[in-house]
């Protein structure tokens, strides 16, 4: 049987809201605190409508203190406003009056967890757990405990992320970006490049990707990519383009300056390959195509084992 | 009615027997030659097992004299082995016994088309059609014409493309790696040093990419995926995130050395991951993920134009 626990959702914007019906979607019983009420009802209303038993809807609850919201939680998932100072201070209130056990993961991806955590008594348990938006459907989180933090409570952590579907990665340390803003920044500054040098345009840019690249990535990572680029695996592969890669490597494009015309040529192609269709069309778009995405590989696994197991 | 083609393969390993099954699953008659007399029968036989009409197998034909096999082709796909010299002179014999009006398509990333093509009094009708491996399943091949290619001739390269289901991508000029092989690069330059930095190890970064962010880049490229990321789509994006953006591109990190040591650590790494599949596994389980997630895609299109219209 599956264990059960209570989650504490801080913040209900976009990513909290999500958030939500990712754990109360699991079994789990969530309690909801946002400084803004109405947002609060907001996350609720949205999460009704993205949660499919009755069960479930009534295992979310709103509350508008937050000690009470976080009266016997076992794990709280802080979703507030960015800026370092704010989740310092978020987390100091947190760390009082969340129950001793409760783990604190923030789902933000700017700040070491150590600089926000600093002083607390609970800075051994205090993480960063920063999803793919919408985490309710994208199962990769990853993860940077404080150095105070166990390998038990780390454990724990992904235990509970684990038993909501999602993917847990752990860092051993923290780096700026943490993984996933570096590896994108990387893409994105090539690709930036190559249409602001009048290499290619946007569209085929990011047709390099999405008909192409990208579909492979949907499936395995860039180190298992480069596995099944050879029959006797990374290795051989590695060895044999070694010189390659390096020069590539060494050749790729500056950052760009950004300045506003750059920003604006770019911005404009975009838009014209959007054709006018809505923001909100696209990201319905976008998750119901993830969604069946996901179902094909949970229909068909993958042979490579899937992060920290 | 779809036009009708004849095309020339030359060189029949994984890509040319690939390209075989596109062209011939489009309806077109495909005149296969190799060196090799061998290989072009074994590449037959792959062909054979991947079509799936007794028509589309009938319109495949072997020829072991290079001027009869170019006999009324249209467009001849060269796949043959890795050299620029060797790419020169195939690509002189191409253009001496090519109908005139023929274009010729080289499957090769590693050189500047022009260089391949200089002197040859058809470098007007030569280019560069670098696919994704394999491109009788992936739809994206990169275009870079020569610089005397008139837009015509592009134009008719990517009509056969087009017919055959892919997506012809066309670059403006050369740059080491083209496209694709500079876009993984940056990917695999930041994938590697994460691991190797020792922040994480090597199934936590690929779950980064398989679990999480290159489920986007399989529906969207990097550039709507900024769009699709701000209400005001990538102008606002880019002008909000700018100062995030350059501070993370600036710090990434620099090539590795790329040491026996360690390739030797992620080789064994990835190997670790893989759990023993074998290739060929990993490969029919790629193929025909990739297979079933770009039918869901034609089901359901993305909002966005993809590539050179």
């Amino acid at each position: 049987m599956t264990q059960h626990y209570t989650i504490g959702i801080v913040g209900t914007g976009v990513i909290g809201r999500s958030w939500t019906v990712a754990f109360a979607r699991a079994g789990h019983s969530v309690r909801l605190y946002d400084i803004d009420p109405t947002r609060a009802q907001e996350a609720l209303d949205w999460a009704r409508q993205h949660l499919t038993t009755a069960g479930a809807v009534d295992a979310v609850s709103l509350h508008t203190d937050l000690a009470a919201a976080l009266d016997g939680v076992d794990y709280v998932q802080e979703c507030g406003p960015d800026g370092l100072e704010i989740k310092q201070t978020l987390f100091r209130e947190l760390d009082a009056v969340a129950p001793p056990n409760a783990i604190l993961a923030s789902s933000q991806s700017d700040y070491d967890t150590n600089v926000i955590a600093a002083g607390l008594r609970g800075a051994d348990r205090c993480l960063t757990a920063h999803p793919v938006n919408p985490p309710h459907i994208v199962p990769v989180v990853e993860l940077l405990p404080t150095e105070a933090v166990p390998a038990a409570t780390i454990e724990r952590a992904c235990a509970v992320l684990r038993s909501a579907g999602q993917t847990p990665v752990v860092m051993r340390r923290y780096v700026p970006g943490l993984l996933m803003n570096r590896i994108q920044a990387a893409m994105l500054k090539e690709a930036l490049a190559l249409v602001l040098d009048d290499v290619a345009d946007v569209a085929d840019v990011d047709a390099c990707v999405s008909d192409g690249l990208g579909l492979r990535w949907a499936l395995l990572g860039p180190l298992a990519v480069a596995d099944a680029n050879a029959d006797g695996g990374a290795r051989e592969y590695f060895t044999k383009y070694r010189d390659s890669w390096i020069e590539l490597m060494d050749g790729l494009s500056p950052t760009p300056a950004f300045t506003p015309e750059q920003i604006e040529r770019i911005g404009r192609s975009v838009e014209e390959a959007r054709g006018g269709a809505p923001a909100a069309d696209v990201h319905a778009w976008r998750d119901r195509m993830l969604t069946a995405l996901l179902e094909l590989r949970r229909a068909d696994p993958s042979p490579y084992t899937s992060a920290t197991a």
